[in-house]
C-alpha cells in the first residue's frame, strides 16, 4: 500500500469512522481503523460490532493494499498535521505504516486487515427507501431518547422503524413513555417492512447525516439482520434487534377529558425551573390546568414542584384550557426531554385523569405524538 | 430583607461568587451563598475556606437583612428566569426566601447568616500594590501550572509572589520544573513582601479578572494570613500558605553549552505530536539540536518519540543552533505545557548536558524563565 492524500480529506474521513471504533473491546483490532487503498481512493472503516462506518478520502494510489492501525493514534496524529499532502506507505514485512507530511514522519504499528470483521456494504444495492436527511435526523431526535437504556428487555433499547408506502414511522418506548414520529419518504418504499434498530445506532447515524443535503438511501439485508445506509460518501451499517416490538399504537389514548394548548418555550422554561426543585423529591413535577371563563379568559396552567428540605416553586402560564379543571404529575426529566425535542410554537397536552397517561402533541401537525405515564402522588 | 434587582445583575454576581462555593464540605453553610441587603445594594458572598469571593448587584432595598441559601439551586433558578425585575423577600420566622420574577415564584429554604464564616474585606484599606489585570492574568497562567498538585510539600502547591519596588515576581516549582515570571506594577509596591498563594486560588482569581480593564488592588492582611484583592466590583480573598518557599533563583542555570532558537508554534506542534507517541513510553520526548555550517545553514532540531508497541515519530524544525550538537529528553506534558503558555514568536532552549536542566526563554523578553529537569534515558 502506497498513496498520498490531502490532510483535510483524511482528517474528515477519520472523524466519521472513528465514531464507530470500539473503545473497550478485548479484541484489539476493533480499536483500529481499516485503511484500504483501492481504485484511486483510500477507504477507511471502523466497527464496534453494533455499528460500522465506512468513509472514503480522495487519494493518489501508487500501490493498492490494506492494513488496520490504532484509530485514536492515527486520528490525533493526522489532526495535528498541517493541511498538506500526506503520504502513507505500508511496510508489509513489519506491518508498520509510515505516515509523512511536511517535516513530520511517523511509523504506526498495525494489525493485518485479515483480522478485521467483514462488513456488509450497500454497494449498488437498490435501496428500500430514500429519505431527506434533515427530516430523518429530526425524527431520530424526537424518538430515540424514549428508548430504554437498560437491557432488561432488549427490544425496548431499539427504535421500531416501519416503512409503509410513502411513510416511515419511528417509535420508541421504555415502559414509562412512548414517542412516535411519522416522516415522508422521498420515494415510496419498495416494500412494507418493520425493523428494530438500536437507539444508540440511530443517534450515531443522526450525527453523521447532520450536515448532508442529498437524500440518503436505506436498505435492509435480505436476512433482515442489518440496516445499511448510504449517506453522501459515507456508508453506515447497524445490526438490527431481533424480537417482537410491543404494539404501541393501542397505548396512545384516543380521547381526553381536559386539553391545554400552551407556548412550547414557556412550558419548557417552567418545566426546567420546576425540575430544579423536584430533584430532591423524586423529580415530581405537577401540572394543573385551569379553564377560563370564555374567549377573553382562556385559562391558565400552573407548573410546580416542592421538596421538603429545599423549597418549592410555581410558574403560571397562559393556556387555552378545554374541559374541566384537572391536574397531573410527571417525572420532570421526561417532561423537559419531550418539550426539548418538539418544534412547534404551541404544544397540546391531553389527559383524562391523574392516573392515566398524558399525551403531548404539536399544534399544527399530526406527525408527532408522545405519551408519558403520570406519577401518582395523591394530593 | 426585602429588595428587587435585575435578573442579569443577579445572575452575573452569582456567576462570580458561585466559583468559591464548597462542593463537598460537611458544613452545609459552605454550599450556600450569603445574601445581604445593605445600603442600596445586594451583597453576595461564598467561601470554601481557601478562597472567598464577594460581589454586589445593584438593588432597590426596602428592608435590610441577610440570609444564606443553596448556591446551586439559587444560581440555576435565577439563570432560568427572564431578564426582568426579581424580587427577593426573607421570611425571618421560617428562614425561607421568596424569589419572584415575571410569572415564576419560588421559596428556597435558607440557613441563618450567623453560621456563615466572617470574611476579611479589603474595604478602604490602602492596597499594597496595583497591577494591570491582563498582565497579572497572563503571569498567573505562565506560572501557576508548574506548582505541585499533591500535598507532600504544601508550600510547593503555592505560588511565591514577591513584591519589590515596581515589580511583582511570581514563581512556582514542583520538583521537576520551575516557572518564573516578572510583572510591572502600576505603582511601586508600598513595601517589599514575599507571600505564598495557593496556585488554585490564583487560577480562580485569573478567571475572575479575565474581562476587567481597570488596575486591580492587592493587599495582605497585617498578620500575613490572607491576600485580599479588589477587582472592579468584586472582592477576592485567599488564605496564604505558611512556610519557607525554596530559594528558586539558584536552580536556574546561568550558562549553557548549546542553545537553539525555534518558532514557538512549530516547536509546540512537534511536541504535541511526539507526546502522542510518547504516551506508551513514560511520556519521553527527545530533542536533538544540530548546528549548521554558517549563516546560510543555521541548523535544525529534531523532536521525536518512540514506544515499542505503538510506533515512533520525528519532526524536523528549522532552528538557529549555537554550540555543539546536543540532545536532551523531557516529559512530553511538561514540554507542551510550557510552550503553550509562552507568548513570543520565537523561543530559546538552553542546555549544558543531557543530565542537566533545560531552560526555556522567550526571545525578545527577559520576563519569563522556565526550567525543566531532563529525563535521563541513556542512548
Amino acid at each position: 500500500m502506497r498513496l498520498s492524500c490531502q490532510q483535510e480529506d483524511l482528517q474528515r474521513a477519520l472523524g466519521y469512522v472513528s465514531r464507530a471504533v470500539s473503545r473497550k473491546s478485548t479484541l484489539p483490532v476493533l480499536g483500529n481503523v481499516l485503511l484500504s487503498a483501492e481504485g484511486g481512493r483510500l477507504k477507511l472503516a471502523a466497527t464496534n460490532l453494533e455499528i460500522a462506518i465506512t468513509a472514503w478520502a480522495d487519494a493518489t494510489v501508487e500501490e493498492e493494499g490494506t492494513i488496520t492501525v490504532r484509530s485514536d493514534l492515527l486520528t490525533e496524529f493526522v489532526a495535528s498535521l498541517p493541511n498538506d499532502s500526506v503520504s502513507i506507505e505500508l511496510d508489509r514485512r513489519t506491518l508498520s505504516v509510515a505516515v509523512s507530511c511536511a517535516r513530520s514522519k511517523a511509523h504506526i504499528k498495525g494489525i493485518g486487515a485479515e483480522d478485521f470483521p467483514t462488513l456488509a456494504s450497500i454497494g449498488d444495492t437498490e435501496p428500500t427507501a430514500r429519505i431527506d436527511p434533515a427530516e430523518f435526523r429530526e425524527a431520530i431526535g424526537q424518538v430515540a431518547f424514549a428508548a430504554a437504556t437498560d437491557d432488561s428487555r432488549p427490544v425496548l433499547a431499539g427504535v421500531l422503524a416501519e416503512f409503509e408506502g410513502a411513510s416511515l414511522t419511528l417509535a420508541a418506548a421504555d415502559g414509562f413513555r412512548l414517542s412516535v414520529r411519522r416522516c415522508d419518504l422521498v420515494e415510496p418504499s419498495r416494500e412494507s417492512l418493520s425493523i428494530v434498530v438500536p437507539a444508540r445506532a440511530l443517534q450515531e447515524l443522526a450525527r453523521i447525516i447532520g450536515d448532508l443535503e442529498e437524500p440518503i438511501d436505506l436498505a435492509v439485508t435480505p436476512n433482515r439482520s442489518q440496516l445499511l445506509v448510504r449517506a453522501g460518501s459515507i456508508e453506515f451499517l447497524s445490526r438490527l434487534i431481533d424480537g417482537h416490538f410491543p404494539d404501541v399504537r393501542h397505548i396512545i389514548p384516543q380521547t381526553y377529558g381536559t386539553r391545554m394548548v400552551v407556548s412550547r418555550d414557556e412550558f419548557l422554561a417552567a418545566a426546567r425551573r420546576a425540575k430544579l426543585f423536584a430533584q430532591s423529591n423524586n423529580d415530581v413535577v405537577r401540572i394543573q390546568m385551569n379553564p377560563g371563563d370564555g374567549e377573553l379568559d382562556p385559562g391558565f396552567a400552573t407548573i410546580s414542584a416542592q421538596a421538603a428540605e429545599t423549597g418549592d416553586n410555581e410558574d403560571h402560564l397562559e393556556a387555552q384550557v378545554e374541559g374541566p379543571q384537572a391536574h397531573i404529575a410527571f417525572n420532570g426529566r421526561y417532561l423537559t426531554e419531550v418539550l426539548s425535542v418538539m418544534r412547534s410554537n404551541e404544544v397540546a397536552l391531553e389527559m383524562t385523569s391523574p392516573n392515566a397517561a398524558g399525551v403531548f402533541k404539536p399544534v399544527g401537525s399530526d406527525d408527532f405524538t408522545h405519551v408519558i405515564m403520570p406519577m401518582v402522588i395523591g394530593t
